[in-house]
């Protein structure tokens, strides 16, 4: 079904309807947090909507994988790491992560970093690994 | 390999480094266009990082398709048609398109609407469907 997700947050702190929020308590992330908004809850199949939360110098994982990301800067401003490269980013950038490129953001400046990810759905993945074997 | 679409526009008006303009001539549309920033020319395979801006009292194609949709408001406001409802959305509002559900967005107000869509790729989609079948 379709859904709307109402915007119920501010602007260095954002927040939507239905919205499901997570912990994202791993290896070596510093005050970071996450939240899922469009999602298999919506009857998505292809794709997840994210929201990531990072106070002023924290973190997201330093992390690769076979999934690829497409992120949007909400606020803030961070270092992004993109394998072997490191660059700024800020509101409104858009930086597509290919897969197994290993990435992590660090919030930098005085105001938190929130940035939309998109990842696709790994359900979805694991149907186009099979299908290529 | 990944890329930064560096944010080049304006609050009502945005453009990215990279992204590819498009006229968006489609039957029933008024006073909108498209670009497009994550795609097949970053190696994306999954899914596609698109704008559409449309001027005060224009509007999207009514349509449907097999494809969903993952939508963020951008700036503005608007209407959105969702099968037989109808929404206001505004900014940093967020709606889930499921496939087949019929939708279109009209500019409501003095300012232009503009909005993040996400859609997966469609060789992607053709793959699932192969496989499917």
């Amino acid at each position: 079904m379709s859904r709307i997700h109402r915007f119920t947050g501010e602007a260095s702190n954002m927040n939507w309807e239905h919205a499901v929020h997570r912990a994202y308590d791993r290896d070596g992330v510093v005050g970071a947090r996450g939240s899922v908004m469009i999602s298999p809850a919506d009857g998505a199949q292809h794709f997840l909507f994210r929201y990531y939360h990072v106070l002023p110098g924290g973190n997201t994982m330093l992390e690769d994988h076979a999934h690829d990301h497409g992120v949007m800067v909400l606020h803030g401003h961070a270092t992004v790491r993109l394998g072997e490269e490191t660059h700024e980013v800020g509101p409104q950038d858009i930086v597509y992560i290919s897969p197994w490129e290993v990435h992590q953001f660090h919030a930098v400046g005085n105001e938190p970093f929130g940035f939309l990810c998109v990842i696709p759905n790994k359900d979805m993945l694991a149907k186009l690994l099979a299908a290529a074997n």
